[in-house]
């Protein structure tokens, strides 16, 4: 199963996505040199996870056979952007960790809500992509 | 610095995120069990890597002294869903590798634009939590 999506900018921190018909916009806000367009890329990580622990989360609630009328997740992540900035290399650039609060909206207990969130971690990529390591390819063309 | 997203979704796998000012839909096509009103997880982290490695890069050029005058990156990555369909745990459930080529509009010789891409690698934030590994914390509230 492949995914694949293309990215423009012109000299400048905003970025235009194609991935199919959907056009996404990721910027800076302006005090980090952006123009505040659209989301940052590490709040767009946030993002996709969240949005990978709805679709596993629904997929994973029919199997167990509970009906799941609502999902509220909170994501947040905290980084050091010396880094980022060029200042240091002594702590890593991204997420130095990630904390997920969910909310389901369901009439499971907390056992069956358990093993749920415990199926999600294994099977959602993206969780896997971000605590697993992934080797990335990188090509001047 | 820290970062926060909020996710709302009703018993299916449309997800509404919110970060900052900005709403971002998640879904999947119809032939998943979507409403495909949104690129998918998996398509995000693709565009987040994106993001990252335009505004990185434009820091990057900045300091090197070049004029980027803008870029072209496509980005693809392969999976098996097995395992999220849950038929299988062989293999991992995201991107096994994740391919990236970057088309730089610069005068900036090849020698030049090799430490840039370089200096990238090391300071995307996106690609550090994609290529290490990040724990996450997750709370059933």
């Amino acid at each position: 199963m492949k995914f694949k999506i293309n990215a423009k900018s012109n000299g400048n921190m905003k970025t235009e996505v194609k991935a199919r018909n959907f056009n996404i916009i990721v910027d800076e806000p302006e005090s980090l040199g952006g123009s505040n367009e659209g989301a940052t890329p590490t709040e767009l990580v946030l993002a996709s996870l969240a949005g990978c622990y709805t679709v596993v989360g629904n997929v994973v609630a029919r199997e167990m056979g509970f009906n799941l009328k609502g999902l509220d997740i909170e994501i947040e992540g905290e980084m050091n952007p010396a880094r980022f900035a060029g200042n240091s290399r002594d702590e890593r650039a991204g997420f130095q960790s990630i904390d997920i609060i969910i909310k389901a909206d369901s009439d499971a207990d907390s056992k069956t809500l358990k093993e749920w969130v415990a199926s999600i971690e294994d099977r959602c990529p993206v969780t896997d992509n971000l605590t697993n390591e992934t080797p990335l390819n990188i090509r001047l063309s």
